[in-house]
C-alpha cells in the first residue's frame, strides 16, 4: 500500500511580507521532501497566543488524523519556556509550551506530550531567536515522517493553558464572551458548540475542562432551548432568535446565528458586526432563553 | 503511464487571517490526499463577485486542463441559491451559483453544468454558514480525483451571470469601462483582447455574449488600427498611443498599453494609474483611431 | 532510486490580490506537474529589488541544493534589461537582472550564469509586461525538471549588482546601516554575520565582495570582542551589550542582539524597534567595543 504522504500545517504570527515562513517550509522540505505543506495562517496579531490558539482549534479537526499542526507564537523564544510535541487521535501538534494549544488539550485525550530536547530532530545550530526554523520546523519534519513522538524527549506532565473562556450555563441563561473576530467582522463567541435539532438548539460545552471521562463525557448537552424565542444580548443590545444563516435577515441587520465553528456567533448580513454594533473581544454576552424550551 | 496529479485552485474572498482556507485544504486533503492546492488569491474584497470573476478570467487559462477551479465568493451562503460545476475544454470550475463564472461562460463552451446536490459528494454534516468546507471543498477534491462532473448532481441550465462589461466598437472608435485595478494600481480595461500584428493592433472581443458559433467565432477580429496613433480618452485625460511596455514612457508619466491580460490597460510608470489619474472600477473610456488604419 | 522532487520557491512584489502568483504557478505545474511550491512572499513593497535581495539572502540557505529560486521584482520589465539563470552550489536562482541577485552573488560561487534566451524554454507567446509568466517562469519550471543552466541561453560575465551595504572595520569600531526592517519592527544590520564563542562574538563579514579566494576567505573572521562590553549607537541611542534573545530585557526595553539571519538587530521587545526608535533603512549606526577583547 503506498504510504500516505507527510502533511505539515503551519500557523504562526510571522506575517508574510519577510523569508522566515518560507525559509522554515525550507528546512521542513529538506528533512522531509514529499511533505505537503499548508499555511492555516501567517497574520495572528504579533504574539497573540490566544487568538492562535482559537483560530488552531477551528482548522485541525477538518484535516487527517495524521496531520502535524505546527504552531509559532512564541513570545519567550530564547527565555526557558519548553517546546512540545502533543500526538491525540486526531493530529499531532508542534508548539512553544505557552498554552497555544489550550483548546486542543481541552477536546483532545493526550496520547503523548513531550519536550523538544533531543538535540538530533533540532537543526545543528540553534539561534536564539527563531525556534521555529532551528527546533519546530525540523520537529514538525521528523514526525511526519514518521519519528514517533515520544522519540523526541521526556514526557511533560504539566503543559502551560491559560484560562477557559468564560462558559456559564444558569437557569434559563447561559452566559459566555465574545471569543474571535474574523476577516468579516463576525464575533465568534464562547458559547459553543451549538448543535441543531430541527428547530431547537443543543449546548454540548466544547471549550471547559474535561473531566475524568475525557472530551466525550463533556461534549454531552448541557441546556437545549427553542432557538426562535432565544434572546441574545451583547454590547447593551438585544437580537432575537437564533438563526441558520445570513440570509434570514435584510442587508446590514444584525442577527446571532449558529456559525461554522458551532459556537454562537453574532453577525451583520453584509457588514462587520464588530464594527457596527462595537464589540470586543472578551465582552460578555448573555443567551437567554423561556423554560417552556428546557429539557 | 503515470496519472497526472490531482490540481485544486483557490479563490476566495476569505482574507488570510482566519483558518478558513486552511480548514477547506484539510476538507480536500483528506478526499484527495495527493493533491495539488495552489491559492489563485483570498484577497477578494468581501462578496466582491465580479472581482473574483476577473481573477478566475486572467487566471484560469494558464493552468493545465485537467485542474478544478474551486472558487467560493459567496455572499447568498445558506440561502437558496444553487452550488454548481462547470466542465469546460479549459479546466473544471466549482463555485456558488452567481455570476463568478460569468466570464468563463462567455469564453468556454460547456461540456457539462451540474448542481452540487448528490449527499455523497458533501461533508456528512453541512453548516449554514460555510459551504466552502462543507459542500465546495468536497466537490472540488472528488472532481480532482477523478469522479465525473455528471455524477455530483442534474444538469444545470440556465446559470446566473451578470451583465458582461461595456464594449461598444463604433466607426474608428471603440468605447469601454475600467474592469479592474491591480495591486500596482494598473487599471485594465474590458477593451480586449488586443493581438498585436507589427505595428497595428487587432481588436477581438473576449468579454462578449458567445454567439451560436461558440467562442472561437466571437474571438473574431472586429477592428483593427495602427496603435501609434490611436487616442485613449479616461477621465477627462487623453493619452496618445498604444504602447508595448511600461519602459517606454518616463517615470511617473501616464501610458495606454496592451496589459498582459491582453485587455487595454491605462498605467503609470512606477506608479498607481488608478491613484494618479482618478481612475476608478466602471469608469468609461474610449479608444480612438483614424479611418486610414481601418481594415 | 526515486528521483527528488522538483522544488521552486518564488519571490515578488506582486502581492496577493490579483491573479498574477496563480498565473506563474499555474505555467509552472503546465510544464512540471510535480513540482513542490513555496512562497517566500510576494509583500516586496513594488520594485524594491534590494528588500526583494535581502530576504532572498535570508531564505534560500535554508533549502536544499536543487530547489530553484524564482525572483521576480522586475522594473523594468520589457526593457532591454536581462533575464538570468545563476547555477551555484547553494541553489538555482532565476531572476531579471538588475540587481536582485546582488548578496547570492556576494556569498556563492558562480557555477553558471546564462541569459535566459533560448525561446524553446519560453511560452510560445511573450507579453510585453508580464516576464513572470512567460518567461521566469518557464525558465525555473525547466530547471526544476532538471533542464541545465546551460541550456537555456548564452553565458552572463557581467551581471548586474548594487553596491553592498556600508561595513567598515576600523580599531574599536564597525560601522554599518540599517539593512531591512521585519514585520516585527526589528532592524536587521548589515554588521553580519556575528558568531557566538562562548561571551565572545565574532564577526565574519557576509555581504563584502568576494576576493579571488571565494566565498569562504571572506567569511573568515575579522574582528571578536565582548559582547556583553560592546556599544552600539544608532540614531542617537546608545545600547550596551549585544544579547542573545529579546527575553534577556524587560517588555518595552530597546536592545541590541545577533538575529536569526546573523546579523546584528536592533529591537524592542514585544514591540517595534522601527517605531519606537524612529530608525529607517539605510541609517548608519556603530559598535563599538574595548581593545582588550580584539584579537
Amino acid at each position: 500500500m503506498k504510504p500516505r504522504n507527510p502533511l505539515v500545517t503551519l500557523t504562526t504570527d510571522f506575517g508574510l511580507a519577510d523569508g522566515y515562513v518560507g525559509t522554515m517550509k525550507g528546512v521542513i522540505l529538506g528533512i522531509a521532501p514529499e511533505t505537503c505543506l499548508v499555511d492555516i495562517t501567517h497574520q495572528i496579531a504579533p504574539q497573540d497566543v490566544r487568538r492562535a490558539a482559537f483560530v488552531l482549534y477551528s482548522a485541525y479537526p477538518f484535516f487527517p488524523p495524521h496531520t502535524v499542526h505546527l504552531v509559532v507564537v512564541d513570545p519567550g523564544v530564547g527565555s526557558a519556556r519548553r517546546a512540545v510535541a502533543l500526538r491525540t487521535l486526531a493530529g499531532t501538534f508542534v508548539a512553544p509550551d505557552n498554552g497555544v494549544l489550550t483548546y486542543v488539550l481541552a477536546r483532545e485525550p493526550i496520547e503523548a506530550l513531550v519536550e523538544l530536547a533531543e538535540p538530533r530532530y533540532r537543526l545543528s545550530e540553534i539561534s536564539h531567536t527563531f525556534h521555529g526554523r532551528d527546533v519546530f520546523a525540523p520537529a514538525a519534519a521528523y514526525l511526519a515522517r514518521g519519528v514517533p513522538v515520544t522519540s523526541l524527549g521526556p514526557p511533560v506532565s504539566d503543559p502551560v493553558t491559560f484560562p477557559l473562556p468564560r462558559l456559564e450555563v444558569g437557569p434559563g441563561v447561559v452566559t459566555g464572551e465574545v471569543l474571535y473576530s474574523d476577516h468579516f467582522g463576525n464575533a465568534i463567541t464562547s458559547i459553543g458548540r451549538l448543535v441543531w435539532d430541527g428547530e431547537e438548539l443543543a449546548l454540548k460545552p466544547a471549550l471547559v475542562k474535561m473531566g475524568s471521562g475525557g472530551a466525550e463525557e463533556q461534549r454531552s448537552e448541557v441546556v437545549r432551548f427553542r432557538a426562535s424565542e432565544a434572546v441574545v444580548t451583547v454590547a447593551g443590545r438585544e437580537i432575537v432568535g437564533v438563526r441558520h444563516t445570513y440570509a434570514e435577515v435584510a442587508p446590514g441587520e444584525a442577527l446571532a446565528l449558529v456559525g461554522s465553528h458551532g459556537h454562537l456567533e453574532i453577525a451583520v448580513r453584509d457588514g462587520s458586526a464588530m464594527h457596527r454594533l462595537e464589540l470586543q473581544n472578551g465582552m460578555p454576552l448573555t443567551l437567554r432563553f423561556g423554560s417552556l424550551a428546557r429539557v
